[in-house]
């Protein structure tokens, strides 16, 4: 599978929807939905009963398209698949993404045949197919939603690609993402991999995707790990690859064989060789969320040592502690920086690190000056960045908004969590999310997971590029 | 300090506001937003210029209210604390909440004093005082919120007391639990704990607080950490109590020191303290409102032996992954209920432990009789069950509500992850979560983190009451 041949799948200029619907119970409904009013190129719904469907001209059969078709959404009962694929071929269609399940990860034997055919298919028609078994996948620095999951349209656009082995883990992933605002180039479920697999991806990803910064995997079992392993090493250090390998446990093991017909292996086996090939292993949704969105936006760090900034004392506390856990350190800052610092504080403050921002609390710029104090401290590679909101500091939350927008991008990560009520600084949140290179994640603990986990992919990569 | 004073604290019939004020730029303009339109009982501000405060008649001062005062929130400058605390004693009101800093928490040594004088006071009085340096407490029971932040209303009402050391963690606590609906009686800042400080506040919560199911403490450092111990262990067993404890680094401990004015001590010394005063520690606020949150709505689990139930197998994966890291088990089902899940699924599923309800999606029906089935599961002590819904898939979500309706409560811990894109199931979700005992967390893996939290809250506590 070439890269050529991937970007073709993931940007048509004219999309097919085969099993295309009206009806709300079918997944051809929700595919037309996805893509109907987002995508910029043409659609060709098929459905041989329908004359329209969401308002676009029908067609009877695949062959009946006066036009060229790029990508064929196929969304038809596993028995016509092949027929449909054949179709596929014979009209030059340049990628198909395979929503249809019933292959390979039923215990039935047919399953299997069914998939055998399918390869058969594709190799006969240098044709690359998502799938089957797949939700699809969403490429949304082009606006292409070819999933039967609308609401993928929420999540911004930005840098992250996660390429999953389960359509389940993608939709968590995805839900998490338009929360807690990570920014997406892609987001894919490989399904049964009938000839798009991890390797392959990865490659196109790190090679050929521009868009793409930061390369997160979900990962079950593989026939072929080696193919992985490999593919990464010798991609490593070109773009940050992470991984949330899942069968740790014996029957997790087993689940994965029925789920996508491949077995776990053995999981200290697979950190191993994860490590050795480059790629940063994590181990929660959350984790894997979070590190991917700090690794596009900041910087990596020089270091294991983090100051802690924090407009109220006990969430400064609670960062130092979780980055006890993750082997960081609190730094010891410069003398010049420590005079900065407490020129800016009154001497009642706690003015070493973790510093208590709180009797600065009423003057957002001197808090700037502080974070930029540390960053700028040379003892110091990374920077936790601590202030809780509420309706009654709203004016000072916007002011810090204000005094952000004038600063230099940080060269230093920055990794913040600014905590408000629901509704309250939602909007400024938004706008203060990425800018200059600063991150904001859900809680304090999480900051210090991320920034662990930025010195970790320094110590794996080097510096970012 | 009687739980008689506290319940009079806590459940006054009229307010002073000692600093109301028109401006918004006042802690006490924020205090009276908190108050105004939510309290029912009668308030009184107190400003020495304002003729009405929030449309409210104001006093000059305290000794011009003609009636009883019960409760006294005081946002004056340090400087007027004294007085004002006199004021207080003379005109017989029941309780302070004593918002205003600077006393012993910061360098200055005239702090100390303050602090000293104020407890001289309290005494004379008979007074309990929350504070001073605190953003004051809300009582979600009476719906008095008598602090400076008006968000905390919109927390739901339930059985959660969390007392907290630190205003931030208050406020983090606070605002995360209106996000993930878990439903509190009290919350509340001690501050510099002049004469309320944790011990008096957890016998009041277990002895005499009905409302209040499960404790919550966020604690930085104590003076006398024996008598919380002492005191918790007096109580052991009558109701939960769970505790996360700051200051394992060092630097996080001296910054304790300065930040509420106490050492926060060796944590490990802490950890074994906190173990056989049968209070269970977690180790960070998404795991201490997750686990309050089961422990308040939950049966305890009689055993380590757990099943997952999932809609789709890669969350039910790393679900089982995540119970492995928490020392539980994946349950082998007894011969009947296996055979009950067997007539559920279609032969394609995957119908041992972890259970893939992919095969039965379009029935939820069937899944709530396979979540059934495994809860009356001899060899079953908690379930995890799993779903992530869209708008293709809204009517089953809708479907899985109205059946669950119609079950009996479950008499074994339920914990689910129902994810769903922002906006498409919220108001569904808020009705299924904590109904029939089942609750709704965020992420598979904290499903599997919280059931491991009810087995130790089992092993330190026996049986729930």
């Amino acid at each position: 599978m070439t890269n050529e041949k991937l970007k073709n799948l993931f940007s048509p200029g004219s999309i097919a929807v085969i099993g295309a619907s009206n009806s709300f119970d079918k997944l051809g409904y929700h595919v037309m939905k996805s893509l109907a009013g987002n995508y910029q190129g043409k659609i060709f719904p098929i459905n041989p009963k329908a004359e329209k469907i969401w308002g676009i001209d029908a067609y009877r059969s695949l062959k009946e398209v006066p036009e060229q078709v790029d990508l064929a959404v196929i969304v038809v009962p596993a028995s016509l698949v092949a027929e449909t694929v054949h179709a596929c071929g014979r009209k030059a269609v340049k990628g198909i993404v395979l929503i249809t399940a019933g292959f390979r990860e039923i215990e039935d034997a047919k399953g299997e045949v069914l998939e055998h055919e399918l390869r058969a298919m594709a190799d006969r028609y240098g044709l690359p197919i998502v799938g089957p078994n797949t939700f699809g996948y969403v490429n949304l620095t082009l606006g292409i939603n070819a999933s039967f999951t609308s609401e993928f349209c929420q999540i911004e656009k930005g840098g992250v690609a996660l390429i999953s082995q389960s359509g389940g883990m993608c939709h968590l992933c995805g839900f998490l993402a338009i929360d807690e605002r990570v920014a997406m180039s892609k987001l894919m479920s490989l399904g049964n991999r009938c000839n798009v697999d991890f390797p392959e991806m990865l490659r196109y990803l790190v090679e050929a995707d521009e868009a793409t910064r930061v390369i997160a995997l979900y990962i079950e079992g593989l026939d072929a790990p080696r193919d992985l392993i490999e593919t990464a090493a010798s991609l490593r250090g070109k773009k940050p690859i992470i991984a949330y390998k899942a069968g740790r446990s014996e029957k997790g093991d087993s689940a994965s064989r029925f789920h996508t017909g491949s077995l776990a292996g053995n999981h200290d086996i697979w950190t191993g060789a994860l490590r050795q090939a480059g790629i940063l292993q994590v181990e929660s949704a959350d984790e894997l969320l979070d590190t991917a969105k700090a690794l596009d936006a900041c910087a990596l760090p020089g270091g294991p040592r983090v100051a802690v900034l924090s407009g109220q004392a006990g969430p400064g506390m609670i960062a130092s502690d979780a980055l006890e856990r993750v082997k960081l350190q609190l730094s010891r800052f410069a003398a010049a920086t420590q005079e900065k610092i407490n020129n800016l504080l009154p001497p009642i403050a706690i003015r070493t690190n973790p510093v208590d921002m709180g009797p600065a609390w009423y003057n957002p710029k001197a808090m700037l000056e502080i974070l930029q104090a540390a960053v700028e401290d040379e003892g110091t590679d990374g920077v936790i960045f601590l202030a809780m909101y509420a309706s009654a500091n709203l004016k000072l939350a916007e002011e810090l908004e204000k005094y952000m927008k004038a600063l230099e991008p940080f060269r230093k990560p920055v990794i913040a969590c600014f905590t408000a009520p629901p509704g309250i600084w939602d909007e400024s949140i938004k706008r203060l999310d990425r800018q200059k290179g600063v991150v904001i994640l859900a809680t304090p603990e999480r900051t210090a997971k991320a920034m662990g986990n930025l010195w970790k992919a320094r110590l794996l990569w080097g510096e970012k590029r």
